[in-house]
Formats: C-alpha cells, sequence, structure tokens
C-alpha cells in the first residue's frame, strides 16, 4: 500500500497535499492505493452520494490529527471524519478529492474512573469494547445502538446515537461530560469537564454532539458512566393490532413505569426475522412488544406492565423465564435491520421519532404509505421514545422500486412532522435528510445553525455537504 | 407608578425609548417610577456591581416580548432578562441605562403530558409551581435549587441551575427538550423538540441553557419529566473528620448506590443552623453526611450506605424513623445558606465542583484557606456531585474583612481548578466570575464563545457584561 502511493497516478495538488501530510504522519498512516480509499468512500445509508477520497488517513495521536487539520487548511481541502462507517444518514461519506480521516487508530481507553463514574477515551474505541472494559469495574455505559460491536465512540459522539437503553438511560449526548476537539485550523479547543456538574460558559460540548464532524474532530472524550443494572428480564406481548400494542406503550409510560427497554416489531418485522433465523417468533401476531426491567424485582414489574399490554387487547403475554430468554428476544430484535434487508435485497431505514402519544398514529400513517406505493414497509420501534425505523425494502435493480422506495422515505418523515415530530431521532441528518433539516428546524434555525458552522469552519472544509 | 412614569425625569434618549416600548405595551407593563425600578438592579450576590435601569418591562406574551427586542436593537439599548433575581453570580444585574426584562407575568403552564412526560410552560413560572403542579399527575420535576420556591424556571434555564437532586437526577438542562427563544432583533426561534429523542441539526436548545440571557430571551420551554419516585427517606451520619465523610461519600459511590440525594454540611453550618433554628443537630460532629433513597426499599439501601459510612469512621449513623423525620434533616439542610448569612451579616457563597474523588482535598483546602485569612467559611456541599458551597461568612461594613474575603472567595476557585474541578457547578458566571470563567476555559475556548455570542448578538445588547 506504500509503495501504491508512490505509484499512483497523482496531479500537483494531490502529489502537493500528500508532501505535506507525510510531513507529519508516518508513511503507514497514509493510504493512497485507490481500491483501498474506495472502500472508505461510504457508510451504510443507501441512496446518497460518495466521492472519491484523495487520501485516507490513520492518525495515532492528537497532533497528527492537527497536522492533518492544519494541512487541510492551508490546501484548503475538505476533510471528512470517519469512524467505523455503521452510520445510516452518508455523513461519513467522501466528498472528491477529501481527505477521509479514519480515527479507528485512535482506539486507547484511558482511564476507568469509579468512584468518579468516568471514562476518558479517545475517539476510535469500539462501543462494546468500552461497555465491557466499564462492566468489569462494576460499571455501565448505556448507549446501544444496534451496530455497538463495531461502531465506535466518536462515530456515536458525532451522530448523538441511541439505542434500545434510551427509554430509561437517554442518548450519547447525555454520557459526554466534556471534549477534546481539533478545529478546522488544527488548534485544540478543551470543552466542558470532568466532574458531575459544571455551568462555566456556553455548553460547547453539546454543540459538538450530534454535528457529525461538521464543527470539530473529537479527539478525546470523557463519558459518565453509570453503576452496572441488574441483568434484565424481557416480557413478549402479542398483539393484534399495532394501534393497540400503541396502547399499550402510552398505558405503561403513563403508569410511571421505567422500562429499561420497551421495543416494538410488526408483523412484518417478526416474519422478517423468522425467515432469517428462525427464531420462532410468533407470526400470528400484527405486533409483538418488548418490555423489559433492570430493577431490583423485575419479575414484579413485568406483571405489572403485563396487565396493562393485556388490558390493551394483547392476545399473548409471555415473560422471559430467565436472563437466557431475555438475550433470545433481544436477538430478535437486533436482527431487525439485518433481516428486513433480506426481504429485498436493500433497505431505506427510516428514523422518525414522534411524541409516544402518537406512536399509533404514525404506525397507521406508515401502513398507508407501504399501500400507497406497493412496498413492504417493516416498522420496528423504540416504541418507548416514540422513535420508528420504518424500513422500506426494494429491489435496487428496479428503478420504479427503487423511486417509490425514496418517495414513500420522504413521505414518511412529513408524516413525522406533522405529528409534531422530527426527522431524524437518533440516527442524524448527514446527507441523506439534508432538505429535510431545513424543513423542520425553519429559516431562521437553518440561519443561526449555518452562522454557528462558519464560526467553527469558515473555510467550509470539515464534512462539506453535510446536514445543510 | 403609570403617574410617576410620566413625571420621572427623563432625557430625551429615554423618552424616546419609552415612547417606542408604549407602542407595542400596556401602560401597566412599563414601570420607571426609580423607586421601583431600584428594586429590579440586582440579584443575591455579593460584591456585584449593579446599573440604574432607564425601565423596567413586564410582558405578557411573546409578542410583547419580540415588541421589546426589536426596540431595543432599534435604538442600540441593553437588555436585562431577569426572574425571580435570587441569583448568586449577579447574572440578572441591570447595566445603567438598561431595559430590565422581567419574565415573571408569563407564569402559566401550558400543558402537562403524562404519556409524553413532558410539561409546556412560560419562562416565569415558579419552579415549586411547576413541581406541585405535575405532582398532581403522578409526574415529578426534579431540579430544586434551594430557592426553589421562589426562583423561575426561566432563570432556572439561564443558569443551569442544579439543587439537591442532581446526584441522582441530573441538572436542569437534562431537562429542557426543546425552547422558543426570542432573538436580539425581535426574530423567533425554536429548538429542539418535544420527542423523547431527536438530533435535528446542531443542539441550540442546550446551548441557550446557562446562557444566562446573553444569546436569546427564553419565552417558552418543552420539559421533561419522570414519573413520580416514593417519598425518599434520609440518613444522617456523623463524622470525626472531614476527610472520613468524604472518603465515605466514595465508598458510596464506588459501591455503585444511586442515592436521591448525598449533602455534607461541615461543623461551621450544623452551628450555624442550630444558632438560627434550634434544630438540635449534633454540634459534636465535625461533618454531617445526609444520604436519602428514593428507591423501592430506601431502608435496605440506607443499611447498606449506613455501614459504608461506619466503614469511614462514622461515629453515628441514624436512618430517620420516617419520612417526617427525613424531611426536618432536609430542612435543616435547606436553611444552610440562610444560616450562614446570620453569622456575620453578609456571605459569599462559592459554587466549585471537583471530581468527586478529590472532595477530601478540597474540603481541606478550603479549612486551610479560612485559617490564613482569618475567616469563618462554612462549607455545606452536594457531596455526591463533588459540587461544595463553602461560604464565606464576613462583615461588609468591615473593609479589611470585606477583601479577606473576596481573596479568600477567589483563593478556592483557584484550588477548585487545581483538583481538576469547575469555578460554577450549578451558580453561574454572571458578574462575579467572568476573569475565572476566562482561567478555566482557556483563550481558545473564550475566543469561540465570543464568536458564538457575536451570532446571536451582534451588536451586544443581551445582558452585557455578563460571561466575558
Amino acid at each position: 500500500m506504500i509503495m501504491s502511493r508512490i505509484e499512483a497516478p497523482r496531479d500537483e495538488r494531490t502529489g502537493n497535499l500528500l508532501d505535506r501530510l507525510l510531513a507529519g504522519l508516518p508513511a503507514e498512516a497514509v493510504l493512497t492505493d485507490p481500491d483501498v480509499t474506495a472502500s472508505y468512500a461510504h457508510d451504510m445509508a443507501s441512496f446518497c452520494p460518495a466521492g472519491s477520497p484523495a487520501v485516507v488517513v490513520l492518525p495515532r495521536t492528537v497532533e497528527q490529527v492537527q497536522h492533518v487539520l492544519r494541512t487541510a487548511t492551508e490546501l484548503r481541502v475538505p476533510v471528512v471524519p470517519q469512524g467505523a462507517r455503521t452510520g445510516l444518514s452518508g455523513g461519513a461519506n467522501a466528498t472528491d478529492g477529501c481527505i477521509v480521516l479514519s480515527l479507528t487508530k485512535m482506539d486507547r481507553i484511558l482511564e476507568i474512573n469509579p468512584v468518579d463514574r468516568v471514562a476518558v477515551v479517545e475517539p476510535g474505541v469500539v462501543n462494546a469494547a468500552l461497555s465491557r472494559a466499564v462492566e468489569e469495574h462494576g460499571l455501565y455505559y448505556p448507549p446501544d445502538p444496534s451496530s455497538w460491536e463495531m461502531c465506535t465512540i466518536g462515530g456515536n459522539i458525532g451522530t448523538a446515537s441511541g439505542g434500545l437503553c434510551c427509554v430509561k438511560y437517554g442518548v450519547t449526548a447525555e454520557y459526554v461530560l466534556g471534549l477534546d476537539v481539533v478545529l478546522a485550523d488544527g488548534r485544540l479547543l478543551t470543552t466542558g469537564r470532568r466532574t458531575a456538574k459544571g455551568v462555566a460558559g456556553y455548553d460547547l460540548t453539546r454543540l459538538f454532539v450530534g454535528s457529525e464532524g461538521s464543527l470539530g474532530i473529537v479527539v478525546r472524550a470523557v463519558l459518565a458512566l453509570r453503576p452496572k443494572p441488574p441483568r434484565q428480564l424481557v416480557l413478549a406481548a402479542e398483539f393484534p393490532s399495532a394501534a393497540a400494542a400503541c396502547d399499550a406503550v402510552c398505558r405503561i409510560m403513563a403508569g410511571g413505569h421505567v422500562p429499561s427497554l420497551l421495543e416494538l416489531m410488526d408483523r412484518t418485522t417478526v416474519k422478517a426475522v423468522n425467515d432469517l433465523a428462525h427464531m420462532g417468533l410468533p407470526e400470528t401476531t400484527e405486533a409483538l412488544l418488548l418490555a423489559a426491567f433492570d430493577t431490583p424485582d423485575p419479575a414484579a414489574d413485568l406483571a405489572a406492565v403485563g396487565a396493562l399490554c393485556e388490558a390493551a387487547g394483547a392476545t399473548q403475554v409471555v415473560p422471559a423465564e430467565d436472563t437466557a430468554e431475555s438475550e433470545l428476544l433481544l436477538q430478535a430484535r437486533r436482527l431487525s435491520l439485518t433481516a428486513l434487508e433480506a426481504v429485498k435485497g436493500t433497505t431505506m431505514i427510516d428514523d422518525v421519532c414522534v411524541p409516544r402519544s402518537r406512536l399509533g398514529d404514525m404506525l397507521d400513517g406508515v401502513e398507508r404509505i407501504a399501500a400507497k406505493y406497493g412496498l413492504t414497509i417493516g416498522v420496528c420501534a423504540h416504541a418507548g421514545d416514540g422513535n420508528t425505523h420504518p424500513t422500506v425494502c426494494f429491489d435496487a435493480q428496479d428503478p420504479d422500486e427503487s423511486r417509490r422506495a425514496r418517495e414513500s422515505f420522504d413521505e414518511i418523515m412529513a408524516l413525522g412532522l406533522e405529528l409534531g415530530g422530527t426527522i431524524t431521532g437518533e440516527h442524524g441528518v448527514g446527507v441523506l435528510k439534508k432538505e429535510w433539516l431545513a424543513r423542520e428546524i425553519g429559516p431562521v434555525g437553518v440561519e443561526m445553525q449555518r452562522q454557528i458552522k462558519q464560526v467553527f469552519d469558515p473555510l467550509g472544509i470539515l464534512n462539506p455537504g453535510k446536514l445543510f
């Protein structure tokens, strides 16, 4: 690969860029083989354009990242930061001639402190690696996106990721106390704190969380941890309609319960999971609701929630016997998106979050949209958060079906906004939803956000073409 | 008061300002009697300069606030927003010739929704009024600053207030989902969401929280609520030294416990409370620790925590018999600042938050500083958060003692920074700590924060002289 860097055809501009980068980076941290750089072109979103990077860099230190940014500023070259590229909005997609800045080699856990309940990490640490490491100290890092075995903390911060745990434990944003950020011009900015509380000045930490690498490059994060809760116990409830399942969700939340998980899989999703993994989920159900508690007495909590499900019309309520059975149910839920992808080969995964009181209307609407466009749209949802993932299944080789997929995807976002929701609960805007961002936040919001972008990135070199 | 508006001596500039304001505000919403406006000059902080407002306005609608801001922009008049003026950093102090914009008349609770677990409120709603209103729906709004019977939600948002609950439930920032904000030029900006999750664009909501009215005027807030927890049960533990009490705090937190409250009062504070309210607290203790749990079985949790206190050297561990006794202990803690004020007539209340593993070092250092300056400094602390309130007691009539008070106050902040802490855990920067903010966040931080201020307030009319 190092040889191919030298041999690859290079115009003067790229040559200059490479020379400058190599002045502050070891040769093995600079990739230019087009076959290799092409593999860094995009994340896991469908329908998002991606360009060809001029170079991929893999720094291992803060100073190296600063060097990359100083070089980029000097030569006015766009920088696209990347974690594991498991994102679903094209937020990590390369632009032509850019520097792809992969943070995956900065993967050290620098500290885990059980008294302060914080971890200090580099951005390339894989979510599951951190989760396991803190568990050894009796601690818990809650955010658990479906891609947790692959995705990085830096990527999680960039997209403000969620997961199954959010109904009780919130999203990534709530666990980021402080950051070290390399700015567009290479300067290092430290934000936030490592204390439990702190209000010194504007909350820049939170500004970077979810900013999709468009304001600066996170090179170090102080994360809040919680004590490890008891293992959760899961209950599965079958419903004769999505509306009944949503009614159960409302009863559970209005009843003051705090489940550690409250997930919904519709009939399409249940069938897809069975087809893929033969898990024996009940295919007669119109909607399967999974609820879990990690409280001192989860069986009692599940009994109370089970009764509410029955009151809402559940035909079957089955608490898991033990944590092993619970884990199987969660596995089924975690397989949902992969299973739906197998239906037609390609999916577009929407991420609309509505007030949970409107969840029933949302699911109704998605069914209407699926019928209108003649498409299979499976819905799995973080129901307790009102966060739905209507997943359009289509054959990407069929242009007409692809067009209908894109149109139905957009119509689902319009429905979400109509119901008082947001176009993205946890996946971010990226390339996929940028026209929709403007619709959601309005012209004053767009103007203020653009001006903030301008403050941090006056030359517009940081992840251009994303968000706006 | 309306008459005095007309009769008060007014120069041309002020006259023009009043005429313009009255074009969009009812006469009773515009106060100019100097005796009256003087009462709006400052909050509850010591040592903070305050000017004389040209006028105090008390709008009741968003449109009226917009009118005030449009007028201020047009005439380049500073605007100082105020809630109940219970702040402790001078963040609400008037500047000469300013418009004081009191939001106290915008005090409607617009919605409480138990399914979505949100409340929608105007900024002038008093914290305790909201807490009681949501309680009727089985819900809980956690942030509980000591001034909760007086302070407003708008002020809480402006200063990102904390309270006793934070060790389990976090600060105000964590409960603000979305805002309506009137910008400096009178335009209305809506930020955030009313859904449980949402990542559409930069987190402007969080940028406004804790911005002390320097970026815009909050006129409506969507707040997250929690289900009402069981009543908490409190335990009191006496320690032979502050170090032993801090050791207990570390053991409790490292032990994975989640108390709903973990507070510390030093000997000086205990004695001051007894002197004021004859509460019969144990005066032989060097440090009194209060721990509480609002779990399903608080007695069991208190027993576990009591054992840890004993292991750390507690001489007495007394769990409250019932919630009434618990409430008495909390009342003692809540009286601390008032009681310390009675010692010498005046106090300066510091608000340094350190990593909780450094709490012992912090208390040690404060004792050293008190001895060095020959002053009484009582410490009460949200110990579970590492958030200390060293309270310097002094006679404001004594210039030398006043000077020593100010110097010791600053030395306490320097110590906090040295220990990896922050100059303000929950009271904000205001006028009092603005030189210290720069020390904490450094030159790059200051520059980025100033540029953000510039984006939202290009003319510098919003709460000038605060923060920077």
